[in-house]
């Protein structure tokens, strides 16, 4: 199982510094993905929605690379959400994630 | 079919006021939830999370009880979603989406 | 001359109870809209839509109305603004600031 | 002690529907509040401001109200932190959290 | 005509992979532009702001680079649109625009 | 005294071509940090936790920076700050701060 797509090098060096915060974020983060009638992979594809509507686009970058390579989540699935991304978001979300999407699925 | 959540009254004015901008918003709504892979329910899902971090409540709102009658999408799913809302955009997000849900779910 | 529509009631306390914030609160703003090129009621559309993209809708709310009230803008510039909004920024943002656009051009 | 501003009725809820999930989100929340340096009324202030500046105007009339309670924040701490929102977010984030906070002070 | 200026190579691609989403949105960009009132220099110094104030930095340098190219818009209008951005939205968003602005027109 | 951490180059090009504009931002400036109650490090350390939560990381990362070198800010008390962030605004948030903060205290 590999859902720990928010922890990048930065909280794993929080389980050195502060063990206590760190097995607080490991904690929910497990409940979060443990869920009741969704799927994981449901799931991951909100969890990229949201981030591709956010401003942080490293964030995006990861995610979508990690859905790719661990759930095997392709590029018409990713298209199926970045059209959900167009309507609500507007063309600049849209751009953003699409070009992502393009250099990711090349 | 009943995709049109987007349409408000407001849209509906827009078919009397300027024909052409109507028609072409029409056609793209058609085009986005026409997808290719992932099923309608699943789009709605995404479409709820992007605007349960959105600042616009009132959409989330109209969302989500469009949701639930038309698409019989019940308290669990939306938890599910709710909580991939929690781990990426915070108690804020989280807080204030839960209190429409579970208002809507009483 | 009436172009302090960011000045609610708020900002008029700080008057008696900061006059130093408040003297140069002022002089930005006379400073802001002393424009070199772009007349005083272009600048006032660009604040509207940034506003129609921000999530406080009572600014936009009151935006639009002073707009319409001392500048007498139209409900076609108003349109025309609110179209960018569309492409720009997607239907959440568009639709909200739509229900406010016609509630006050009725 | 009482930091649980952002626990409104739809968290405790979540304690009788998904009590793992509530748990996990108890144990981050007493680790986020559970400081090194910083004082917890230094850490209410921010925040304060943090939700001054996010849409979510409920969450900001929450946590001020909480914060004059319970932490006896005054007016001219309130407006210290004000002022900090109106130069780095601009006057529709501080024109929204004045009027609020001149409410709650009055 | 040259409007097209979220028309990075992302939507290009759509042409040939998704040619009816394509169409719905070169359809929707022509009646976005198609104004009624405003010419078109001010519907892109709208743009231009919105962009401004959203977290696409790409997308800003992108309109502004156009605007000065094909409709020969000038850094005395580019400045009373940021002006506009500073009073509304703070320092933050305007010092991301201006260093991109002083870059462009140099 | 340095307080001007959102003076980049831009703001100083304002001098020479707009220089009422300029001096407008600077007294704005002056009276925001002249705080009545706030230390000028709580106010710093609000300033920074409101621009963690904003989309403009080269904001971020400059005003930690200078927090750093001018008021010997330490890697506890930022973390301090990142744990209200985590909790408010989610873990997109939280580790694009991370990631910076952690860079800078290396």
């Amino acid at each position: 199982m590999s859902e720990k797509v928010f922890y990048g090098k930065g909280v794993r060096r929080i389980k050195e510094e502060d063990p206590e915060l760190y097995e607080s974020i490991e904690d929910l983060d497990k409940n979060i993905w443990n869920s009741k009638v969704l799927d994981y992979r449901t799931q991951k594809l909100i969890a990229i929605a949201i981030s591709a509507t956010s401003p942080e686009s490293s964030s995006f970058l990861k995610q979508v690379s990690k859905a790719k390579k661990e759930l095997n989540i392709t590029k018409d699935e990713m298209m199926d959400v970045l059209k959900v991304v167009l309507l609500t978001s507007g063309m600049m979300s849209f751009n953003k994630a699409l070009q992502i999407v393009n250099k990711l699925y090349d």
